[in-house]
């Protein structure tokens, strides 16, 4: 017999209200999710994997729009290290976002167009509260895991100091406690490039069909510019140039064009993304982000977010992220301790970059399998 | 007898033509430019002071529009290290930029009208061989030193490379013998921040009298980030909040005013910048510095640009300088002994990032004073 709850590409209305971190009731909240694999008769083997700020509830099936892969069909699946053929797996776009969850896009109830820049702005914390109803819905009062990177890992933490019950054990990748100034900073940028863009109409652009696609586009690349290491840029595009024809005059034909190939790989991650992605929800998710700083709602002691805690913590950082430098890894690692908690800490080698954590790596692959099969 | 040549605020209408690397010729050519102290009658205490991307002639001379103190005030001067009681210091407004000097807002001589992106694309290279024609002018033929930080510290490699007899020292300081994708890949999100504008027009904004502020602040943001250290910024700013009033219900007041400290910064910085730079200037003189990569234009060895060269070098670096490493300081250290020439080498240490060579340093005031006074 099927449960509607379960299964690729669902969407629950939850009546709420969910109480978010700035005040506001938010009522009613829509969930996007997907589930993978069985729900055991005991219920304990549910992993919830959490995403990136630009992710999606689509971890191991198919994009809607872009038809690519899920972003982390390597390793989320049957036999993979988050294996569905034993582990219950649910992905939920998160609060803010535009993939079907509540968000700046979707309609207020209040008005029945979209919400814009009225949406209450969210934290980390309220995306995690959303997942924990979207839980008690499915019938899971207590997570095997919560595994996520980026802004994926900030959840896995907040899950830990939040519902610290409810989690067994949180695999943090490539994360932080905090965002410092240099990632406030970038974020900044990208919101300005979006808010200067004339089509952004101070947000309420849904009716015009004609997005800020121009100032989102700037946004992510000068976002992605922060996922990838220095070396792995100069590996992968150094100073090559565009094919072009050569000049008759044999001078060199100088320009304004995407001279370099890394240039038109920027450009094209820019468009590319514009296809994919609502700019107030890029808006609203790197806000949270920047306000995320589990120390500051724990009374500036990041130990006091996990003291007592029973849930295992297992953290991962690359050596050449520099969006999210080991040292903000091992703040976490160190917290855990200091709260007396149980972590396990890897830095990975990889040259490239933050976007490794998204990337194949079988010694990333082996550490969440291997911390997922421990203590079983 | 007071020769016009000489002092501030000068500007210069060369005949040319200057045959650019792009191949145009360009006739005439505008030159702003000033100097501080006298030439000798041996004409050979002359110092050129090269500027940086966004600077000016206006080394040690108040900003004509923001009446700030020039940009190197306590590097050039009397009894500064380069000490205008002894030398006579020349500082051009480079080519393609907006301070007086045929760029992009200067007139075609062809149209009557602004150049905009008509302007022909220039090199480092073209900067140094105005500035050449500048000296010429001054009735300079050797220069005790070219000095300069950034894409000065180009331009002074430029300036050995290219006319070797005419440079005795050049001191190069947080600069690089050639863009990396990195650095390239920063730019190519600030112009596209700048060309996303509808203000931009196509580089047609001038008779409209409302240029494309917007982008080019967003340009100025992102730049700003990668000439401060993550160190300096956390030590600057960290998370701290902008002050504002407390929510009589106790909530956290979320939203996207500039919250954080960082936030409020950058906005002023990029502000503040669009009150004196032009749009166009900035795409040129960007493009110019990814163009830029001495070892190709010598047959792919930075060495062979060098090679029995009789100036003498100093480069010095920061060991926060991000945007150009140490590690691109030590790769012109080291081609020039491989051409056998003789170069001294610093890191220097500073919480500053980039913009180190711009604040007080009293290690570089002495290096610069201390390698000016060698061999005299």
């Amino acid at each position: 017999m099927t449960d509607a709850r379960f299964g690729p590409d669902r969407r629950i209305t939850l009546a709420g209200p969910l109480r978010l971190d700035g005040g506001a009731l938010l009522s009613p909240v829509d969930i996007a999710y997907e589930t993978y694999g069985a729900l055991n008769a005991a219920r304990d083997n549910a992993v919830l994997v959490t995403h990136a700020l630009t992710g999606d509830q689509h971890v191991a099936s198919a994009h809607p729009r872009t038809g690519k892969p899920g972003w982390w069909a390597r390793m989320v699946g049957p036999g993979r290290p988050i294996d569905t053929d034993r582990l219950f797996v649910v992905c939920a776009n998160v609060l803010g976002s535009c993939m079907g969850s509540s968000g700046p896009a979707t309609l207020n109830p209040a008005t029945g167009a979209p919400w814009a820049m009225a949406f209450p702005v969210i934290t980390i914390r309220d995306m995690v509260r959303a997942q924990a109803m979207l839980l008690d819905h499915l019938g899971i009062e207590r997570l095997r895991s919560v595994v996520g990177g980026s802004m994926g890992g900030m959840q896995a933490l907040s899950w830990a100091a939040t519902f610290p019950d409810r989690v067994e054990s949180a695999i943090v990748i490539a994360s932080t406690a905090r965002h410092s100034a240099q990632n406030i900073a970038f974020h900044e940028v990208g919101r300005q490039a979006i808010m200067a863009d004339p089509k952004w109409r101070g947000g309420d652009y849904y009716a015009h069909g004609d997005p800020p696609a121009a100032g989102l586009a700037v946004a992510r690349m000068a976002a992605h510019i922060t996922y990838l290491s220095e070396a792995g840029l100069t590996e992968k595009f150094g100073r090559r140039l565009q094919a072009r024809p050569d000049r008759p005059d044999g001078a060199k034909s100088f320009g304004f064009d995407a001279d370099f190939q890394v240039e038109s790989y920027l450009r094209h991650q820019g468009l590319a993304f514009t296809d994919r992605f609502d700019a107030n929800a890029y808006l609203y998710i790197t806000r949270a982000l920047d306000y995320f700083d589990l120390a500051e709602e724990h009374g500036g002691t990041l130990a006091n977010a996990f003291r007592g805690s029973a849930t295992r913590f297992c953290v991962v950082s690359f050596d050449t992220d520099w969006l999210y430098p080991t040292g903000e890894s091992r703040a976490i690692v160190h917290a855990v301790n200091a709260g007396g908690g149980a972590v396990g800490f890897v830095e990975l080698s990889s040259p490239f970059g933050h976007d490794a954590f998204l990337l194949d790596s079988p010694e990333l692959s082996r550490i969440v399998a291997g911390f997922l099969d421990a203590g079983r």
